[in-house]
């Protein structure tokens, strides 16, 4: 079993802690948090021993009804490899750490590619994390765009990609973010950085990435054009699409036209969390159009898409799987992943 | 096994069939629903037989692989009673068929209480209900309301109630309705319609309500004054509210402040679709002022708190379990209820 | 002077009267309410005579403290010419009398080009207009692309457009219409109908358009890319942007990075309305990749955009001005149109 | 001609530099900006000399073309009066430097009272006000409360006041602040801070106040009960709302149900920025329940009602008139505030 601690239990931390322990052969040892919350709740029902930064907050926990397992330092200590969901920046700040105690650890989206020294996805990349101490589970919006880029280049060759994205402005439960009555261009500037953030993974691929922020809380949503090498048609992408294990295809019969219909067919399917782990394309907006030019729309779950990366990257850098298709179809069962559509 | 059929199978209804299948004493043997959508795979998922209207629409639902198990009357003789969770003001053109094939039936709070002479609430008036052909499970506000008035009024006697009641605008899945960018008064006169029917189930409690509609779609938010007969304490009166099994309590400790963090802690929880069955008090907000003013804020999940009443209902008018207190336990024994807090 | 008649006193008749009235060779003869409204008092204040559909309202009316001028034949006889600014649809079930009567009409874009048989946009095709009985002035999604496309054509000419439009909701004062918490695709399909009406003005332009509705109310945003014919530079592109007398740049020093920060700068400056008539593009946005692709987001007020063609087109028609820019020159000057930037 | 600064150039001090640039007896002879924004070029465009807190800074803000008069304690020197609109909190830091300068200065309703000692509403207490050093103009909310209170005690005596506050989550223009889909009882405790509020000007008022955050940015609304002292009639209680010059009343008529539509209705009227100055109450919302229970919605803008109290307050503040109903009819009539309906 490998040990896995999660240092920052919190949106992608829980998720990332659920999907872990549903593994064949792995186990959380621990999960991190700052201060008492709702998630504290959460780890104590679900049986994670919590570790805290602070052990002088102790007696707040213990007030609280929470038992502290001990400091992160010796959560750290006990794992195998740590999964580190902190926010945005301060992953950078936990690199020297995990360096001093000689421990592999996963970054988030949130980090600078240099953080880690290599980004991951699954389809794309994985056995390039073997071994490794260091890894980056790309962004949500990148995972997405990325599970779609390879998935096309291998079925048809991809000449250049060129995609808008509308962002959610704060996950559901994140009361601070707006905006609430706006369109932000974030950036303003064209081009937007998720394109080089997709080079990380794919040095190659020619694209151009535009961005918005609009005010939603449930799903990004991309609009993606793919000029492609060789011609095809749209039953042909189609079934690219279908066959991929982590892409799922919203059918037209089922009348779904929004995220947000979206995430009530997930939720209705008892999905956790009502968490869509896979790129939601639109059966309909699939077009192939002068023979080359794919285009679709598709809804990517930000808090969920990751979070099967994450588990299959573990395996990468444990070294314990060597084949990628092995580890994702792990992954997938014990997740209860079976791609809709 | 009591034979229920649900008629309708939307946000209520698909709920419903869900609690009830959970039970011991029930099973579902059919649902309805008018056309090819999203919903109908998940009855199909959920192995419920599924019944339409209009059969010459049955081509278009196997062509979607969806088997039809007959029409709407078929599956109605089949039931002991029925539950019409179709839009508001269907129940009652349902209600001649009902009659006419001698059923019982229960509706719900979209329907005038004269569509079923009777509404229905299992703490205040389950005895009321026993041997009825027809039934109406008051709304999700009325039915927040009715549980928190009873209580208090059992404990402390109830003086007047003012309520002001802050509604989401629309279903999470619902994209048609707004508003967007606005505080609608609906009404815009004072006093609102709620309190005649919350004096539908407790016909002589004072009672003054106001309601808005903000543009959210996860919980409605009750801002509650009662003025009570006898003077209590910000403790006692939080007794009382612990105590009861439909009413739930937001830990200051969880730091939850708003529906929407609620809404994570529900579906963190693993309830099946985030469900908050039950009323969320904030334990903050329970005040006592000058002896005799209670205050506080409770949350109310609109697609949530009607179902376990709809379950209870059925008992009490198959008038197979006497003691609301026995129905109340078994069914949230089955729907996995046990109040936060 | 123009007898100009405003059949349909809404969100965009009530926008067109204002600004028919301050050209120096139009007035307003009358405009239309159907009911008793907030928009009918401000007719009133504006001194515009109100006729009405249906006499029998009069009395309703009058009780209000609303006079009635007479009936809405009376007021199209009356007339040189009549915008027709009812909602979609409505203007094809008039047409009819406008043609019984003999009259020139302008359509809206809610209308379909074949109500009309022509479609207009002033620096587009102002002459074609000359002298016809019908025409339509598009939609402000079409104008706001007509007018850059053709700015960029006219400069370095157009091989293919391919527009993301990111549309608001509803318009602000539209309390019905949602989504609250969605990303709608609008169409599913793609491309979008936006594309073919484009074409109804510049039918030899290779686009395609995909379209979302996301939850706000203030004004669209566009993402555009354009391929060019010829080579050009950023600078190059701009100074044709700068020099179009209804695109407007939002510098950067503004820190103008969304629709609303724009809406509060139009506010700012004293806008009637806060209008914004001319496309709204972001000065960091506008880039030049590969020599040939040019990109840029624009903002699009959807109220707006439309007022200042409806003036031109009624020149136009009635031919009393030959020369477009003349036209443009004299409705912007009355309207305090100095585009932004 | 009072000599006025305005220190902190945004929301309010924009409106207040208008607002006070209309009077008779009143100049704006600078505003203050801290960094190059879209309002230094209102400032620019309205002829306001612009001052700066850091010179350095000078060269980005002519770069800009933005002259800058000087930095601000140049400013503050030459006014009369200081009307310091600075975010929350930052009046407080500002106050040593008017001390020192020994100058006049109001502050605004995100102060404590105890940084002025005294809060300002020109109906209730303008004569309180004449010859101090500071005072404070409360909020917005705090503002629209004192209003109707002391209307409605002039009237018919206040026995106790219990209000509930909906608050919008951002001003328009402001893309950070959520929430996007949530209902923030802020504070969770019952009751909120603003009856306090009110009592730093009206301190024998019993009232308590509860308060919500939604997801909307036009206007608060607030939902009103009084009991009164004596027994009136809904006809009476209207006509003393009709009769404030600082209170309007949204006609039944007009269709208004919402904020929104109000907001639609303001600019319509040409009002500048759209600015409600005064109370919105709905007519049809009045209602007196059993003789004594007086109950209505109003809507309160919240960049606006604060507006004409800033000029009154100079006003009494300088001695310069003696009398408050005088200040208020030379304020309302520079603006052009009729209050609506
Ligand atoms: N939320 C998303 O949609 C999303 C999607 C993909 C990737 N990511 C990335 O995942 C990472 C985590 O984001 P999140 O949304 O889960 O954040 P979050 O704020 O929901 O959770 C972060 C958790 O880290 C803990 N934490 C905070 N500061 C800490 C510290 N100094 N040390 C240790 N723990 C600390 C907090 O208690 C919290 O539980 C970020 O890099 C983010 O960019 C987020
Ligand atoms: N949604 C809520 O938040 C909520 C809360 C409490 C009570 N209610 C009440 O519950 C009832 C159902 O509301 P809902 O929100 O579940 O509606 P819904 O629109 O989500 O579902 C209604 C279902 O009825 C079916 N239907 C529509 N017309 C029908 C017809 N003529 N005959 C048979 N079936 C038909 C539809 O297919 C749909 O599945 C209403 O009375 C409503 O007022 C709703
Ligand atoms: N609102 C926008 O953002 C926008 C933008 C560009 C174009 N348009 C187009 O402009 C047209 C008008 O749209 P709008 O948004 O101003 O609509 P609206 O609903 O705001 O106004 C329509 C007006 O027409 C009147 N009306 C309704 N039915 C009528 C009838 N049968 N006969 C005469 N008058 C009637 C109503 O009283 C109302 O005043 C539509 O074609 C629309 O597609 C609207
Ligand atoms: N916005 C409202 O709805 C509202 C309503 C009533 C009262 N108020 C109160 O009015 C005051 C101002 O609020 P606002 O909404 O206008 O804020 P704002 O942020 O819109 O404007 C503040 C202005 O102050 C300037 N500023 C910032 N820091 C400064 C500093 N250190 N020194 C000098 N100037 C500085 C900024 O450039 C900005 O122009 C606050 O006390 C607020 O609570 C605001």
């Amino acid at each position: 079993m490998i040990k896995v601690a999660i240092n920052g239990y919190g949106t992608i931390g829980k998720r990332v802690a659920d999907a872990v322990a549903a593994q064949p052969d792995m186990e959380i040892i621990g999960v991190s948090k700052t201060s008492v919350s709702a998630e504290a709740y959460i780890a104590k029902e679900r049986g994670y021993p919590l570790y805290i930064a602070d052990l002088g907050r102790k007696p707040a926990f213990e007030k609280a009804g929470l038992e502290v397992a001990g400091d992160v330092e010796t959560m750290l200590k006990a794992a195998d490899i740590i999964v580190d969901a902190t926010p945005g920046g301060v992953g950078e700040k936990n690199r020297p750490v995990y360096e001093k105690l000689g421990k592999k650890a996963i970054f988030q989206g949130g980090e600078e590619h240099e953080v880690a020294g290599f980004s991951f996805n699954a389809h794309a990349n994985y056995k390039e994390a073997m071994g490794r101490q260091f890894a980056r589970v790309v962004s949500c919006n990148t995972t997405g765009l990325v599970r779609l880029i390879t998935a096309m280049d291998r079925a048809f060759g991809v000449e250049r990609v060129r995609a808008v994205m509308i962002r959610r402005a704060a996950d559901p439960d994140d009361i601070q973010r707006g905006p609430v009555d706006a369109i932000v261009l974030n950036p303003v500037t064209i081009p937007s950085h998720h394109g080089p953030d997709v080079q990380t993974i794919l040095p190659s691929v020619n694209i151009v990435t535009l961005a918005m922020i609009v005010p939603t809380t449930l799903m990004h949503m991309h609009s993606v054009q793919i000029d492609l090498k060789r011609e095809t048609t749209r039953e042909e992408a189609l079934k690219v699409l279908e066959n991929h294990s982590r892409i799922g295809i919203v059918r037209k019969a089922t009348g779904i036209k929004s995220n947000a219909q979206l995430r009530e067919y997930t939720q209705d399917l008892g999905r956790p969390r009502t968490d869509l782990w896979e790129n939601g394309v639109f059966e309909e907006s699939v077009a192939v159009l002068n023979g080359r030019e794919f285009y679709c729309f598709q809804a990517i779950h930000q808090e969920a898409d990751v979070v099967p990366e994450n588990v299959d990257c573990i395996r990468a850098m444990m070294g314990t799987v060597k084949d990628p298709e092995e580890s994702i179809r792990t992954t997938n069962k014990a997740l209860g992943l079976v791609a809709i559509g």
